[in-house]
């Protein structure tokens, strides 16, 4: 069967089935999270390895990005997962598949903006790989080494049934600033745009969020909100209750919700919001909004988890709402 | 200027001046040799991590491979790469950009491959990545991480004038393995076709030169013997000097010089041999056939490390010979 058909799920599947999952030799997680989890023999601190790939006309476009805002993207997406698991990124290397096409310029202007991303970040650079992508397009994989204490790493799984849930930012703006940058709307939506454009990593909230352990379960939101609680809930055990005017939004998003009917189906569906969606105990509600006050970041409690695995979301009357779409489908 | 114009040599360098070289924060090593080494504070034991990128069309066709051996393959080369640092592999991640016209057998005869040569190697798959290709060909990028005492490490820039040069296995294999795929000569030179479909890393015997401190300087020979053996004598601030008559041949290259004038300019430039090219002290050379023969693999003194910051390569007749091609330049 082709991957068009199959969809990213089923292709984990394969991919995870064509593995038995590997354990000792210091490894905490493989598969299945944010991020991997090692620690070295003697060592005090465990290692959290992830890598990310940017696809030139499916994650940016030449068009309405620019090589500068790239390059910070390239990194950001990377240091969202090491932030999702309560640690701190420390280093990155970037793989580079260009076209013969592209100009010095062009490269130049892309790591000016990884470079400013990594500065931001407190990360530093220390390798990758150069190709030429032949006749294809530009390909960029961006590979980020961040490192925590074993027992203040969050996973995805540790959530119980009756826990607050938590979101940072907004929902759904990145989606609106990619509607917009694809067709013609009334309204500009200017914040959402560059939201899309040169998303932020939620770096230093992941990480006191772990050092303070707050949260019992954690991810960032990377392929839709809908899709990524879902993985949230089901790797916890649990289902989640919430109203859908909890959700936070943006000025830009609370407009587009006020003049699209059915508008929640796109910003509760759109990837790369690259926000944090984490669970925590009753009771730890005023040490997260401290971080929130720290940090002058958005943290909202947006439900709880129930006992029963499924999700409901109650629109202002109380009913359960209906979403047409799930989340972003990789290869669909 | 476009960067089929200006080499991948010129962009390394734009991206190394973009960067002032990243110190402290326990980075041992940053850009310029074949991985990245940090040290975990505390820790007893340095991480190499490397990263790789295979694209179709580029670095193997579908037409003349098998996704199985293109597992076994793009592990390899990052596998390469650590045994040229003279340390051990122990984690890999994979970062997937695929077409939706692949297939599920495509992802599982692939990650046979991986899973086999990861066995072979005795390293454990921690993690990866997949995203569709949209209209673009496949791209497959391989991270790995390895270990070895930071003093232990062999570094690109070790080598004295008045060492001995070695090499693994032969020399040019892969090249012509690659010549047969693509034209139609009158020999068939299996085993080199295989070399270039199936490379080997040269794991073991790269470890036990580093735990062992027999070399000064090493990297693997994977743009070429020229342009790498020009890159680890530059490093060393050395020159070379060798016997063509000593560089090491197979069955396979031996009968390709018979029958071909002019032949090493083909075998001397043609990237992918995957081998380790290393210099030694003088009284290091019993050691080292020691390895060779726990191995079983072929270790060659090629010759030796001048002070004079030249290459010079004596044909039969003692005079120097001169190659048409200097090596694998990707982007042009």
């Amino acid at each position: 069967m082709k991957l068009k058909d199959l969809g990213e799920d089923a292709l984990i599947d394969i991919i995870a089935a064509a593995y038995s999952p590997a354990t000792g030799n210091g490894i905490e997680k493989a598969l299945g999270d944010d991020t991997s989890v090692t620690t070295q023999e003697g060592s005090r601190l465990s290692t959290l390895v992830t890598t990310d790939t940017l696809v030139e006309g499916l994650h940016f476009k030449d068009s309405y990005s620019t090589p500068y805002l790239i390059g910070k993207k390239l990194l950001s997406v990377s240091l969202s997962d090491i932030a999702a698991m309560g640690a701190r990124a420390k280093y990155f290397l970037i793989s580079l598949v260009l076209s013969p096409e592209c100009t010095d310029d062009y490269v130049k202007e892309l790591y000016r903006g990884l470079n400013e991303r990594a500065e931001e970040a407190g990360v530093a650079l220390i390798g990758g790989n150069t190709t030429s992508a032949g006749n294809g397009t530009n390909v960029m994989t961006s590979t980020v080494i961040g490192e925590a204490q074993a027992e203040k790493i969050i996973y995805r799984e540790g959530a119980s049934a009756g826990e607050d849930i938590y979101m940072t930012g907004t929902v759904g703006d990145s989606a609106l600033g990619l509607k917009v940058l694809g067709e013609d709307l009334n309204e500009p939506y200017k914040d959402a745009v560059r939201r899309h454009l040169d998303p932020q990593a939620r770096s230093e909230a992941g990480a006191l969020l772990g050092e303070r352990s707050l949260a019992t379960s954690m991810l960032d939101i990377s392929d839709g909100f809908m899709k990524d609680l879902s993985r949230l809930t089901t790797a916890g055990k649990v289902g989640a209750k919430m109203m859908l005017t909890d959700l936070p939004l943006s000025t830009d998003t609370a407009k587009y919700i006020e003049l699209t009917p059915k508008g929640y189906d796109l910003l509760l569906s759109g990837g790369e919001d690259y926000e944090l969606l984490f669970t925590a105990k009753k009771g730890k509600a005023m040490d997260i909004q401290s971080i929130s006050k720290e940090l002058g970041l958005r943290i909202t409690n947006i439900g709880e988890t129930t006992s029963e695995e499924e999700i409901i979301i109650l629109d202002h009357d109380n009913k359960p709402i209906e979403l047409k779409f799930k989340g972003f489908e990789h290869f669909k």
